[in-house]
């Protein structure tokens, strides 16, 4: 039998389908997903949600005339499938292939890419904008998830673009009801009375009569305002986005494609800001990501081979741990209990964790606060998503010296997810910033160390650890401020490096001593403050070696410390975004594996070698 | 006539002062203050409209053991009166002395720093949060402006402060009346309504009524709860923070102390989260600020000696210049039109001009999406606030390559602000983000000609540029992407710069020359990409001089291409956190005057003749 997904190759073809042929391509588009899905890896229950809301969305817009815009953007395999990527969509999130979020150079559909929350609203109303300006008339349409709305990002768009009266679309998916716990009945019945072309000119009636009340002056006009408004309350829930100047449609069920094709016609016919709210279920269509929808999530390729304890959970239960012997210690995080390996924690001390949703400014903001308060901080948070907290680390935490503890994780490569999720910058940016210490261990073990020091310690500490696990490379050693620690000594040249890069290094000296050259390791822990003294009494030449870009990282520092020539190179990712694919392949092509760093540093001798002959 | 003021050492004091005496306090603080700032500069309307309800918080409140977090800081200087700095207070903003923010080093009242907007709610919440966890019972309290309101921080602070249901109290000091213009007699009669007992407890017994009605079930039930809500929006103006969960209560003439008290204590005598909201007079008891509160949001020094066209309006103009030849040309501003010298481009250019107030993501994700729009935007923000932009930067603008200019205003040193606004770090944290073109003028017409580069470069460009003015140096010359200019060519010693520190730097050369050192100046033009060539082919030794913080700024980028040890020295600010205090005294302190770089210079080069001879 043939697939109606096999006869689109663009939006266009969507739209002579019937509503019978829409529902196949609906179910289609899931089993092409879940297949992929558990291939490849990537995001199953978010986009099993919003199958029927995109191919809604297609049938009625003009796309790419008509422009849509994904929040997040881990929900656009439908998007992919329906906009001429469907022979590509065996790729997803592989090496080379489709990015698991929408990508301008990979397709004029995907109009702004993504990978962070809550930045949709913004893009859609500058869009909606220029089109004005330019005095064209084309649909700008914003998806967002009803987590991403609470990001203040959001909330700073949605008041800018209420305040603009802009013609704008944006359609709240609300898949967790955590908007409104008390949409139901009455609601969709409200939906249906604003929707119902006969009903809605009652109600507008209703409100012109409204409007015909004489003004009576002074408090008895603004009783009847207040009045009016009351009314108003009664006939349209959302009254909070109606505050905002937003016009609210909705609730709709967001799995049945003629009632989303019916309500979007209507919501694109209105002027001014709209927003329509449909309400979908995680994982619909998959009664195992239904049910659990937090777990499903994301899921990993069925080929990865992570396994053991990932520093996130390492992380977690270390943390556990010593909140026991220390009742000052509590969590912070924004919307990654899960992720970051908090959940235990959130399980175990529930009065002392706080999960502030996507909100990372307010989560290092509140750290400050709870640490002025007497308490031990530590927030959780990828090293991506801290860059929206950076003045917050700067103006509130570090400036007041305040004993505030970031775990960091998923600094380095994270893989698959690719450029938007990097941790590629953070010891760049962060090093800049006085009187923050900046740690990364080389293992589990020193992981686990480095959290309890930091905990001990009077001031802001950030410590960064990579996705995954680190291999456990022995040589213990007491965590001091500020100081190194030398694994090996080479005579030719020693490695001045940290965290993962540790492990890889040490593979690298014995490369090395292969080719005759006795090449060690330092193990340089801290990279503020720097251990500047252990660095220069290395002997030899010296290579920096660092998961991170070159610009202005570790290796920058250590050369700052070392200007005089002997730092004869430093390893690092390049000055780019780096894309996505398994961080086994992405360490291959920059250079850092064991074999990558052992010809470097024999490239980099016999260059040396040469200078010193003349 | 002694003053009351003078016998105010803590707010202890306020205690017994009778209502007549409190007001006086309010006269004689008033006065202080307008003397003060005439002489030391300052901000003057927003202090001048919180003095009564400074007053009223020091006299309700026992501080420091009940905290009051005051938002952006910069209205402090009535609590600075009240809260023993009285005798400090006139070396307001003047180097070494009162800091022209809440500063925790300063005193213990000042529980929070501040300086950038709309960290208070978050801070309060932590506080609160720790507080109930220790099972303490102090007073926690934000005082946050209508302004400040708008940004997403302060949002998803009300959002969690909502969920959580912590007792806390945000008074909103309203002083533009922007939040809701319609308040009115009919709100002040139901502010009386609620903070009347007798009346307050009527409203209880009607919502206990409420409660009483049966449930029908089903639809029925779901009419009756929106009645409800409708009555309850009739009672309650503020719905928008009560919706966030928080109990709305005002507005109070923020003027009238003894209202003020008692709306005070009926409001902390409630039980979690309430939003008391005050209405202010910017400038209050000063006509002209009172007329003018823009104008006189901050005063310089009487003494200080700005004058010549600045920095922000050369932007402004040259950008209206070019706007009228290029109609793609958009401006964007986060509620800093006057001080980034946009006002002008506001006037001529309205339908083109977007000030998004105080939210610094949503302005550059904005941007990116005019720029997807096929406009030029160009966003003016200082260096400081970029900060809060800097995941917008990286993930919106930068990684899609798309070309939005950032007109970085107050780069660098910006004087008795101090710490919170200092520009240090940007060339540091802007040069890590691939694919970002950076550029700092000499002066005002390198300004000019970067400025019309940048507006037709095809991909992100941030142009960094100093507070004030800056000297003419001629020496003009076409822009090139990624070009320095060689001003003079040094067979001694090469200073390599750019920025405010390129006339600096030519002055440090005249006295080098004296001493029979011959020193040239290169002006690199671009932090990135870097002119590499022009710098090795630069002979002698070579010195770095920049307004930016070492770590990893400029001079560190020069390293990284010159790692060959013939830079032998990098000039700029250290790693700590500047103090407040003229430009000028600072830059004497962290050697950045011709001087001090003369004379580093000679003992650089010194020690290099030591190392050659050795």
């Amino acid at each position: 039998m043939t697939r109606v997904l096999d006869a689109v190759n663009s939006p266009a073809d969507l739209k002579g389908l019937t509503s019978s042929e829409l529902s196949k391509l609906a179910e289609e588009i899931r089993e092409e997903i879940i297949s992929t899905v558990s291939n490849c890896g990537g995001h199953l229950a978010a986009n099993l949600g919003v199958v029927e809301l995109t191919i809604a969305l297609h049938s009625i817009l003009d796309s790419p005339r008509d422009k849509i815009i994904w929040d997040v953007g881990h929900q656009t395999y439908a998007h992919k499938l329906l906009t001429g990527r469907r022979d590509q969509f065996a790729s997803l999130r592989q090496y080379g292939g489709l990015s698991g979020f929408p990508r301008r150079s990979e397709s004029p559909h995907d109009i702004f890419g993504a990978g962070h929350s809550s930045t949709s609203i913004s893009a859609a109303l500058g869009l909606a904008e220029a089109r004005d300006l330019a005095g064209e008339d084309y649909h700008v349409v914003a998806v967002i998830g009803d987590g991403a709305l609470g990001a203040g990002l959001a909330f700073e768009a949605l008041n800018h673009a209420g305040h603009r009266g802009t013609d704008l679309l944006v359609i709240l998916n609300d898949n967790e009801m955590s908007i409104d716990k008390n949409v139901g009945a009455l609601a969709r019945y409200l939906t249906q009375l604003r929707m119902d072309p006969t009903l809605y000119k009652a109600r507008t009636e209703l409100e012109n009569l409204l409007k015909q009340i004489p003004a009576f002056g002074g408090i008895v006009h603004r009783v009847v305002d207040k009045l009016k408004d009351g009314l108003k309350q009664v006939l349209v829930p959302g009254m909070f986005f109606e505050e905002l100047g937003f016009s609210y449609y909705g609730p709709l069920n967001g799995h049945n494609i003629g009632l989303l094709r019916w309500g979007l016609r209507d919501a694109l016919a209105m002027k001014g800001p709209v927003l329509l709210h449909v309400v979908t279920t995680k994982g619909k269509g998959h009664p195992l990501a239904e049910r659990n929808p937090r777990q499903y999530h994301g899921i990993a390729a069925a080929s990865s081979g992570e396994n053991g304890p990932s520093n996130s959970r390492l992380f977690g239960e270390t943390l556990c741990r010593m909140a026991k012997e220390d009742d000052r210690i509590v969590a912070v995080t924004a919307a990654m209990a899960e992720g970051t390996g908090l959940s235990v924690f959130q399980q175990q001390f529930p009065d002392r964790f706080f999960d502030v949703g996507i909100a990372e400014q307010h989560a290092l903001v509140l750290a400050a606060g709870l640490a002025v308060g007497g308490k031990r901080p530590v927030v959780a948070m990828y090293s991506t998503f801290l860059q929206r907290g950076y003045d917050q680390l700067i103006h509130d935490i570090c400036l007041q010296g305040l004993p505030v503890v970031l775990a960091i994780d998923r600094s380095g490569l994270v893989g698959e997810d690719g450029p938007t999720h990097h941790g590629a910058f953070d010891l760049s940016f962060l090093r800049i910033i006085p009187g923050l210490v900046i740690l990364a261990p080389k293992d589990g073990k020193e992981l686990e160390d480095m959290l309890a020091w930091a905990l001990n310690y009077e001031g802001p500490v950030a410590l960064c650890y990579p996705r995954g696990s680190l291999t456990p490379l022995g040589s213990e050693e007491p965590i001091a401020l500020g100081r190194g620690q030398r694994l090996s000594t080479g005579q030719d040249l020693n490695f001045i490096t940290l965290g993962s890069m540790v492990g890889t290094c040490q593979e690298a000296a014995k490369l090395l001593a292969r080719q005759g050259i006795d090449a060690g390791v330092v193990n340089a822990r801290f990279v503020k403050p720097l251990d500047v003294e252990l660095i220069r009494s290395t002997p030899g030449y010296l290579i920096t070696v660092e998961e991170n870009v070159l610009m202005g990282g570790f290796g920058s520092a250590v050369l700052e410390a070392c200007p005089n020539g002997r730092l004869i190179g430093r390893i690092g990712l390049p000055d780019v975004f780096i894309e996505h694919g398994p961080v086994s392949v992405l360490h291959e092509k920059y250079g850092l594996t064991p074999e990558a760093i052992s010809a470097y540093a024999q490239e980099a001798l016999r260059r040396e070698g040469r200078k010193s002959l003349g």
